[in-house]
């Protein structure tokens, strides 16, 4: 997996993306050869709950001319030195006319910080605080910015894995930054292979639905579709973002605190991955501020590696492949795909012989052989989901009970169900 | 403030108080240059919930002659030199039957204690133990106690800063021991002082009632007259005592363990004074026994410096102007005002737009200008509480969400007020 | 006691009981000298919840002749040498034909393994590993069993001390292992020896159910009879087991976790026995498996020594009276004492005078002298008995919020009752 996803990583790299536009579309095409994604359109001026959707931003060149014929801050060479949604310009200033639309790090001299004014009609230069010192502060410069901002669309893709029920799990990520790795790409990127292993769930009970959007906008958009049908089937949901590095996991979990989605997160990463770390909700950070708000208050969590505010790279050119791990990606696309099958696995049996332990041995649960050497662990594990099958322990709470994986109880659950002795709570 | 405390605490110590007594209504007259008291008087024999209001005393002079002539145990050096209510005796006395009524600090032998008789008729001394020790054994001493235990009153003073509603908030203290610091005088020097503060309240939303009473007898009489006012209108309520040391806060928790006036307290301490220790409810101490009686269960507690039992020089003479600092009294007034200030900024909020992330750009509440070094601690403030503002998460209990005090939220409140997107819940 | 409990433990070591047959009838017949056990016998075949109750087993003798003629397995030497429930066998074997029939502990090689197989007819022997290495391959071996497998009755007793009240609680052990020590005679023994303790209370609020069965088979036939009883009458429970090594107490909660039961327990033990170990319930061990069935789901818990599965010996021959110690035996029949004594002190009481601390001092309560050096304790129990008997704390909770062993409750307790002060919840 790690292979393919470098190449399709390459791919994605140099295509100037930003909450709508041709990037975005030509990004989501690139998608579509792993995960079969419905593309949709939706207008500008669309009202969206409290929002509009804006106009259709796209760009072809931008640069500056410096006072000695240098070119700088071109898109070409990266593009993150043009400011998001910036406005057509083509003119020529002095330094101090210009200086307000020049934006750098003092603190990260070497970086080209990520500056976006969706909302504003303005424009600006990114560029490294070290070439920004170099410029020279006499002379006039000249200004190019070819760009549009008209009436047009956002674009969102979409792919569904149906499921025995309408009860839906999702999984949202964003696709709207210019070159960045993980707090970009990784999520993409993570979201398409993971489609993948999904599609191979036989019978899932759950239809699966993967997002991938503008960030904000995007999320604001999709509520607006479908934040009622949320409301009442919405199993469990993921923000898929900044996953690929190669740090411990990191869960977020949802407003509710205790949803479904957290506790099988918990589980599964104190098993899986025991270095995980939890964290509460938090109204800051990515689309789960629009699923986790008040009025929806959807069992949205996020399973991260650094999240946004923690890397120091956040929202920088240094936000790059060499920040990212391959390794690292394949391995979250595996432990997501490890919480959907616990969650399809949990539910609530009800033991039919509730009274006294039911005979185990003559349904052929019990070891068949007698040992000196007996090993209670199966015998326990069995026990266990016996004896709390009551209609009012889920698989998950029996599992945290007996402080194993609830992947261990898969098979006595299976042979249970086969004598009757466990039927799916109605 | 320091100077103020002293020069009242000066004149408050030499007199001599008791549970009734002019004592009294002389100190209740000093504390009125402060704060505008009403003063009441209850007669003996009035009957109060299980009690009934015992005789005023009343004393003019008490000491003891000892067989070589020497004048000791005088009230007029140290009024702790009597046992509180004792009877008038003026007649001789052979060593052994002197000794009974002689009481001292062995293992204090320079400290005299506080003790009283209110509810049973007998007399007393207390003196060091040093000087006990150099008592001759032979010889006659001569005792003179001119008190009058008689029909009379018991007197109490109120104080009242009437709010917009009839919901109140109690300041309770006590005002019956004679010259002690801690363990009195910093109780009502305390109220007075928090009095000034919160008279500066512009329109407060609770009326605020400060009470200045004898320790038990006084708050069974104020809960027999406000008990079941308050059972359906007290918002919190305080006993202030033992706040003169500068030891650390210790906060004692309500009987109910988590009223508001518990949890705002712990929230303010927690973030103005971390190195405050929580305490929970204990039936014994001041006067949080009776307002916390199974019957009214009131939301009453207690922040003070070194409580009661804990203090070393506990019901002694040793517990005088040294042990205490005017510094950290003046601290103890204002953080009780911060602690009534929490609890008037406190509220449930409601989001009015629930759907999604509110546009915060068109409404002017997102920073104007962009940035790449954009500082997010305002936002975050800000996104917490419209997120949680959702009628079932109180303003304190959004501020102990995010982990910073509820005064941070004044600004972004009082802004997302104006604008409409936050209303006060119904 | 220590000696009586060694003089019982020499009688009962070397009978060879199983779950059915003349070793637990003499068994019982022996443990009636001290406590007047109704014996009970169920006929093989009867239906009894999930199970139905197997054929009796006698055993006279069991032995193998070696090819060199000597008599190894012997059950004579020791009646963990056969495997129990054998069916007859007076026949040849060569080595391969005879192995499987042959179980050791290569772990420990000088342990000789308890085995058994009730439900599944067969024959095997037990021996340590080391003479297992020691027989020749070769040659033919003689096998003698002596055993009867047929249609009888499994055997159970059973003793009451009545209350008065019908609310119970009961103390269930097992009598059906051979010659074992602290997985087995400690349980019969501790329970016999409790019964002479609780017999001295007076008036008892509990009717007090002993138990000696057979494990499994005979918790399963108490529960069909008892059952449904149980489910409205059982106020505690505990099966008393591996109780007679000189390690720290463990106490194993009930399946409900926080029932009366898990909460006296934890408390008694709290100030008790301060290194105790609390564990939460698991749905394996010994008879608690039955009574937490979830059907009955019952207030059992079970306060061990080294509970079976974590010492070193369980289930082998050296589980023997060096493993025990019968002074540590004898502090076990103490310790549950105490903690049936905190159940019959436990319930809930009311202040019949909520409003405002009642008067002490004319209910003759209050400490009678005046004194320079009072003590708290006794005062401070008293006032927590007061302020907290609102109906809603039972007088164990009053204990674990003061932190002191409900005991200390008891003379306080009288005197609040005898005056009226407090009375009984209705």
């Amino acid at each position: 997996m790690e292979k393919e996803l470098e190449h399709y990583f390459d791919r994605l790299w140099p295509i100037c993306r930003s909450i709508s536009g041709n990037g975005v579309r030509e990004s989501l095409s690139i998608l579509s050869e792993i995960v079969p994604l419905n593309i949709h359109e939706v207008p500008s001026g669309t009202r969206v709950l409290d929002w509009t959707v804006p106009k259709e931003w796209n760009i072809r060149e931008a640069y500056i001319i410096t006072p000695d014929g240098q070119r700088i801050a071109d898109l070409q060479v990266n593009n993150l030195h043009i400011v998001s949604y910036s406005i057509p310009v083509n003119a020529s200033f002095e330094w101090d006319e210009l200086a307000p639309h020049l934006h750098t790090l003092p603190s990260m001299p070497d970086a080209i910080p990520y500056i976006t004014s969706y909302y504003k009609e303005q424009w600006g230069f990114c560029l490294t605080h070290k070439e920004w010192e170099s410029l020279p502060r006499e002379g006039t410069y000249q200004v190019v910015i070819d760009s549009s901002l008209e009436d047009g669309h956002i674009t969102y893709g979409e792919a569904i894995i149906p499921g025995t029920t309408h009860e839906e799990i999702i999984f949202s990520t964003y696709i709207c930054h210019p070159s960045m790795a993980n707090n970009e790409l990784s999520g993409p990127l993570t979201q398409a292979f993971l489609f993948k292993q999904l599609a191979q769930f036989k019978n899932p009970k759950y239809t699966y639905r993967f997002i991938v959007i503008p960030e904000t906008i995007g999320a604001i958009i999709c509520l607006s579709n479908y934040g009622n049908h949320w409301k009442e089937h919405l199993k469990a949901g993921f923000v898929i973002t900044c996953v690929g590095d190669d740090s411990p996991f990191q869960y977020k979990r949802s407003r509710r605190g205790n949803a479904l989605v957290d506790r099988i997160s918990e589980h599964v990463l104190h098993h899986l991955a025991p270095n995980a770390l939890i964290r509460d909700f938090a109204p800051n950070g990515s689309d789960e501020r629009q699923y986790c708000s008040p009025g929806f208050n959807l069992p949205v969590g996020s399973l991260m590696r650094t999240p946004y505010y923690q890397h120091p790279y956040y929202h920088t050119s240094l936000d790059n492949k060499e920040f990212i791990s391959f390794k690292a990606l394949a391995e979250t696309v595996i432990m997501y795909a490890k919480l959907a099958e616990a969650i399809e696995l949990n539910d609530y049996y009800v033991n039919t012989q509730p009274y006294g332990e039911p005979q185990l041995g003559k349904r052929n649960l019990y070891p068949e052989t007698i040992s000196a050497e007996f090993k209670r662990d199966y015998l326990d594990t069995l026990l266990y989901l016996i004896n709390f099958s009551d209609g009012e322990h889920s698989l998950l709470d029996i599992a945290i009970k007996r402080d194993k994986p609830i992947f261990d109880f898969a098979e006595p659950l299976r042979k249970c169900m086969e004598c009757g002795l466990l039927v799916r709570k109605q």
